[in-house]
């Protein structure tokens, strides 16, 4: 199993936080999730991904950044890549999407 | 089905970003969750929570808060309730948490 974690680093950075619900049928959402994923990791100041999907379709996406500049450049290059391949397919009925800050971070495991 | 989206209140405002692994069997997470989750709603300065978990254990929820004084004070109610109910459960077999101040904010719905 991958690691769902993103690396920690030491903030100041920035989040991308995308809540989605999805509607029913795939209609090519996993490849084109897959093709976002690989676009954002080869992109400037991409820090990291996590992402999880109850079974009932709604979703949370958090992508990691060095800075808005990063954000920017990221979002063009996703909206054109959705854009050559959408077509007239749709894949959420409602989403939304906040910029963040990030100011404090830490992690922890719990000992048996 | 419930609405799972928060609101999305003009920023600036505070959201908590808590992503983990569980372990295995659910030993008690369910009821748990369900209080926290009851905790944070009655909390001055709460102002929504946003939740999803994949079929293998990853999940990530993400509290909206007005300020950091508002998280500062659901955060020392948290433990202590987590204190008590706690004993020698282990839920997560890690986790990361990240305090970020929204700075933007949109939502949007397709058209079909």
């Amino acid at each position: 199993m991958n690691n769902p974690f993103a690396p920690l680093p030491e903030p100041p950075y920035y989040a991308v936080i995308f809540a989605s619900r999805r509607r029913g049928p795939d209609r090519g959402y996993g490849e084109m999730a897959e093709r976002l994923s690989d676009l954002a990791s080869g992109q400037p100041g991409f820090l990291g991904m996590e992402t999880a999907r109850d079974s009932d379709g709604f979703g949370i996406t958090v992508s990691y950044w060095r800075d808005r500049e990063a954000i920017h450049a990221w979002r063009d290059n996703a909206l054109h890549l959705m854009a050559q391949r959408l077509g007239k397919t749709r894949w959420y009925d409602h989403y939304t999407l906040r910029i963040c800050k990030v100011e404090t971070a830490r992690k922890g495991a719990e000992q048996e």
